[in-house]
Order: C-alpha cells, then structure tokens, then sequence
C-alpha cells in the first residue's frame, strides 16, 4: 500500500469524534489521540456526580466506537506541543507524529478566574474523573457525619454550586433531588435541614442564555427541589470548610462545585494566532486556522463564527459535534481535491434538565417547552444521542429504574488507585 | 423505647449480612460496621477485573439493602480493636461501641507467603477495589504498549496467575477470554502472541478441592482459551516486571496476579483464643466463641467445624452466607430466651467458571455439570444469589450482551483519586 495522506485528530471529544466519524470512507490514515481511553460524554456527567447512571454510561471506549472503522488508529497520549511548521505534535508518553491534515479539538481547562482557594478546594466539573471526584467527596461527607454527627453544624453536607449556567443548573438539582430522594432514606438519622444546596449566580438570573420564562421556570423548579438559588452574589474566597461571598457573607459547606466557566486547552497558544476571550482559537468560516488551510479546530477550544449569522458560537457538545464534523467532511473534500465549505450551524434546540422531571428546552424560532414534556424530550435526544447501543440499552435501564424506584445507580465508594 | 440489647455486626460480607438478615424481627438494635459502605459479592470479583461487568453490580449499598430493616444502623468505619471483656469495639474513626452480642465477619487479608516483592508487585483479588487496580492496570499495559509496542517484548502484555483454586482459575480464563475476544480486535497492531495468560500452582491440579474428572476438564478448558497452565511450580521471588520461580525459570511479565492464599484478618488474635491454620479463629458448634456466648464469629475470619460431619468448613462465600444467618438466628433464639442451635451447613454444590461458556459444578453426593449446562446454571445461581433487583437487571443486561456480542462493560480507566 502507498503512503497516504495522515490525518492526525487531537482530542476524543466531540469534535473529535465527529471529525474521526466523517473520515470513514477518507483515502487517508486517520490517527485519534486522547488523554483518556474514553470519549466522554459531558451532557450527562452531572448524572454521574450524582449517581443516576453509570461511569461506562458516559465514557465510551474510543476503540470501539470507531471498530468498523478501517483507517483509524486510537492512541492514548496526552499532547504536549504543536509544531504548525513542521507539521509535527509532540506527546508526553509517545513518539512525535507528522501529520498532512490537523485536527484541534483539545477542548477546555476549568477556569476560577483567579479566586483564592478554588485550584485546591473547589470540585470543577468538565470530565469525567471530575464527576466521579464529586460522587465520591459527596458520599464520603455524609458517611462521616453518620459517624460524627456534630459535623452536620459544621456544614459538612452543605454543597455550594458556583454558577447558573447548564452545568450549574444541572449539577445543583441533581445533587438536591439525590438528598431528598436517597439520603433522606440512607442517613435518616441526620438532619436534612443541614444538608442545603446552595447556587451561587452573580448575574441576575439562572441559565443566562435562555429565555425569561425558561429562566423563571427553571429557578422555580430549582427551588421546588429545595435548592437554594442565591443570585447577583459572587465568591471571593474559598476554603476547605467555608465559602467567602464577595458580599461579606460566608458560607458552612465542605463542598463546591465549580461550573463558572471555562479557559480554552493552553496548547492553544502554540498555534501563532492572536486568541479571543476565554483563550479560545479565532477559525476561519471554513473552521481552519488562518494561515493554515491544513489545520482545523472546533469545539471548546475553538472561536467559531457562524458562516450564516456571523455570530460566534456558544461552547456547547451540540457545536462541537457538528463543527467536528464539518471539519472532516472539509478535510475528505481536500483529499479529493475540492474546495472546503462555510460551517453553518444548524440549532436543534438548547436543553437543561432540573430535577427528575422537570426540563427546559429552548428551541429554535423561539418556541420553547417545560415540565415533563421537556424530560421526555430531554431524555428521548440523550438517548438517541450515545454512542453506542449498549450505551443506551445501559441509559434506559438506569433511567427507567430511577424514575419508578427512585433509586440510583451506585452510591458506593470504591477505590481503585490507592493500594 | 426503653433501651433495647445491642448486636453489633462487624464486616459487611457474606457472614455480616447473613446474620443481620435473620435478625430483621429480632428485638433489637443491630448496628452494622463495615469499613465499605458496600457489600461486595466476591465471587464475581474476577468477572469486574476483567472488566465482563460494572463494579455496582458486585458492589451493593448496605444501607440499600437493609433500608426495610427498622432495627438496622450502617455505619462506615475500620475495626481498630475488640475488647471482649467491656464489650466494646473501637474503631479507627468513630467513637466506640459497647455492644451485648457481637458478630464478627471480619473476613481475610491475603497471604503472600513471605514471597518477596508480593507485597508490592502482586495484585491480590480478594476486595472490589483489588479487581478494580487490577483491571485498570491490564488496560494501562496494553495502552502503554500501543504507545511504545517494544514493551511487549519485555512482556509488559503477559499476565500471571498465582495459584489455581478457583480464584485463581476464574481470573486467568477471563483475563485470556478478554485477550482473544476484545483486545485482539482492540490493538490489531500489537502482537497477540505476546499476550500470555500464565497460570501457575504449585499443587498437581487446577481446583484442588474438585474431583479429578473436574480437574481435568477445567485444565483442558482453560489450555482452549490459550491460558498456559503450568503445575508443579512455585514463586520464588517477584519483581515488577519479572516472575522467578523456584525451578530457575524466569517469566517476563509487568501484572501478577495472585490467588494463592488467605490469612484470617489480624484482629483475631484479639480474642484471647489460640488460632487455627491461617490465622482463623476457631468457634464452638453454635458458632459463639469459646468461653463467651455473647459473641459468634463466621466467614473467612472463622474456623468452622460442621455440627454434622465434624470436619472444618472451607472459606467459601455459602459457607460464609450460611453460617452468618446461622449466627443470626442463634442471637434471635438467645434474646427470646432459648438456647442456641449447632450449624450444619447445606452443600449446596460448588462452581467454578472457566471461560464464556464452560464451567464445573461439584454437586453433592459425587454428582457434577461441565460445560454449558455448568455455565448456564452458574449463571442462574448467581443472579438468584445477586442481592437487589437491580443488580439483577444489570448482571443480565451485562451477561446477555456480552454473549452476543463478546462486549466488554467498558474497558476505559476513569481515575477519580487524583486531582
């Protein structure tokens, strides 16, 4: 067999994934590395954290997804360097690789905006390592409270969410619904009353890219859920116990949960470009990186503007997917020696889910749903989205246990890295 | 309520749920201490190691499954000393507990034998967390050889077993079973022929405790997964990436899995009786310890002798399970003021599974099952034996996919221990 033209994928994301899948039928070498040996799948992380479904529900081996794939090797390594010059990234754990065509899709690093304590004490939410982090922390504080009681005063099963976005919205009311729930069943000797959920928003309203009345609907269900939802408050301090508010107030919680923001991968300054807010990597309408007509990037780390709208688009799993994507189809155009296409995004909908069977989903051409439409909604996409159908034979179990026994997946600490 | 008699239960296995089981509509309040907050069904350790099923199918909820129990309290704490003359247990992070009856199912910790670098190198399968390590350092070798593949001439894909009872012999052929049926196919670039699974038993047969017809018919089916069954040898001396056995002979390889032995948990020597062969604590016939009434002792900690055939009881799961209820009901007929009963345990047949689909059942009365008649009941007996409906829907979801399709649960390393 001749050479063929290598196409090299960074990052088994989204966008990654969707690059790899549009390469199927490409004359070319597609090589996927990751960090992990999973993909993962970030909209339902929250649901880890809070012990709805499974770890392998979420992360899906990378292998697998692309088995039928016959011109995709996946390699588990962690990138340590771009060389745009001589087409060339370096890894930690493996040999440099050339490439002919590049994709970025590196994703994001959590982002504290400088606030004193949050690299040490805070628990962000962006992978999955991350979420199953705080599963644990969360089971381990209430198991010793159910030792030591007084720690209940000390605010040991308090949790403070720091930002209202989806990943905030989410996270606080599946951790409240998991302690009235569950907890209240598995600890019924402890107060309740001292196992608050406590939503930390500096601006004015939860899910800011939402419409007011899916707002308001979600802060009522939210609050239905008996999370509290604390708006125009910002945190200035954070320790291992307490939570100091830029407004002077603090607050007991052994627990916080970042979901405030994010900074684009820092490999992203290795590309020569000037990048925009966030750190994140301006593309061309095309998705390729100026200069660069062999380099593409998309998903959380990329600064896509929209070929339609001309509107930069949000970090959301439903942009990167189709960006991932786009960028592939553009690169098997190259290799056949066409011209590449505008992106154009095509908005199926924006989805947060609440509690157990509450949802908003925003639509496109302002229509919208909420309630147990929604959920269902919710619940139908995710499922149809998952990569593979064991994934999902997986999801429905989980889903349809937890919606008629109440129940969780788990709730088990096991350890498998200290010896 | 005045103040009721107090069981204190330590260990969560088989013998601690057992007992607290039976104790359900006994006039008291019984406390359960494990230093998990899980029940782990041991005999599908190996089948999470290599990676067939989820660690919460093998990993229950105590609180889950005595939340019908009203007498019943969970607490999560490691055992630090008993003090049979107070009556009190101390614990490494609780306070103590007095207690008028005390089950102990303290269980076993593994027993390397003095073989040096065991302790450090060898992976044991004793808990949930061992077959979790294990099962992530499998994965880590074949991903650090797909990096690097000169690792597996330095037998970084070879595995050996240490011992073949039947943990040992479950381990190897399902280890081999994930080798040729989903890593070949996985890492089509690495050479499969320097992935050896290696069995090794000092003893002149796989399953000692089996008849020789079962023997031979394991061996053979475990020489048909390619495990290479190497009798009549013995560990010498381990390093991390060598194996020397006593004849001289040296096998390359980085994972050594060791199935050879168990020693009673360490806390029994504070029980003021001289112990039996391995560190077991040896019981009357009503299980009690002698010279205190008050407190029984059962599962793997425990030196059994059968009421009716007056031979000992081998540390099995049913002989843990049943002479935990049987302790149980022993503390219920003392608090009703009648005398306790002899144990006599119920051979109900002993299983050990070989491959996907072979497996020997020695039933009593000299009778036996091989093959796939052995393999569908050992499945049926499990999933009877599988504590929660739940675990039930999963194992069976797990199970049936896997026979059709030859799936993994997963196969991906999520670390959530480091930050």
């Amino acid at each position: 067999m001749p050479d063929r033209p290598k196409v090299l994928v960074l990052g088994g994301g989204f966008g990654g994934v969707g690059a790899v899948k549009k390469l199927k039928h490409a004359e070319a070498d597609v090589i996927l590395v990751d960090k992990h040996d999973y993909h993962t799948f970030q909209p339902l992380l929250y649901q880890v954290a809070s012990d709805l479904i499974e770890t392998t529900t979420v992360g899906h081996q990378l292998r697998d997804l692309f088995r039928d794939h016959d011109n995709v090797t996946v390699h588990e390594a962690a990138v340590s360097g771009i060389d745009l010059e001589n087409r060339t990234v370096s890894f930690e754990e493996m040999d440099p690789q050339p490439y002919d065509h590049l994709v970025i899709g590196l994703g994001a690093v959590v982002n504290y905006f400088g606030v004193p304590g949050a690299d040490e004490h805070a628990f962000p939410m962006y992978t999955l390592p991350d979420a199953v982090r705080l599963r644990r922390r969360i089971l381990e504080r209430w198991e010793a409270t159910d030792r030591d009681p007084s720690l209940a005063d000390d605010g040991a099963l308090n949790v403070v969410v720091v930002g209202a976005g989806p990943t905030g919205v989410e996270s606080a009311g599946a951790i409240a619904e998991l302690y009235r729930s569950n907890f209240s069943k598995d600890f019924p000797n402890l107060p309740q009353d001292k196992a608050r959920v406590i939503l930390i928003e500096g601006g004015d309203a939860v899910l800011p890219m939402f419409k007011k009345g899916l707002q308001t609907y979600a802060k009522k269900a939210l609050e239905k859920l008996s999370v509290e939802v604390r708006l125009g408050e910002v945190v200035e301090k954070i320790e291992p116990t307490r939570v100091h508010l830029k407004s002077g107030e603090t607050i007991d919680a052994h627990t916080l949960v970042w979901g405030a923001g994010m900074l684009a991968n820092p490999l992203a300054s290795d590309l020569g470009v000037e990048l925009q807010r966030g750190g994140r990597v301006p593309t061309e309408l095309d998705l390729s990186l100026a200069g660069h007509p062999e380099v593409f990037v998309t998903g959380d780390i990329a600064w896509i503007t929209d070929a339609k709208t001309k509107k930069v688009l949000p970090q959301l799993g439903s942009v990167a997917l189709q960006a991932g994507e786009h960028a592939g189809e553009n690169i098997a155009r190259r290799l056949e020696g066409k011209d590449t296409q505008p992106f154009k995004y095509l908005d199926k909908g924006t989805m947060a889910t609440i509690g157990p069977r509450a949802a908003v989903v925003q639509m496109p051409r302002g229509r919208s749903l909420t309630g147990r439409t929604a959920w269902l909604s919710w619940g139908a996409v995710h499922l149809a989205l998952l990569s593979t159908d064991e994934a999902r034979a997986r999801a429905l179990l989980d889903w349809t246990w937890g919606i008629f026994t109440h129940e969780r997946a788990g709730r088990i600490m096991v350890d498998g890295a200290d010896k």
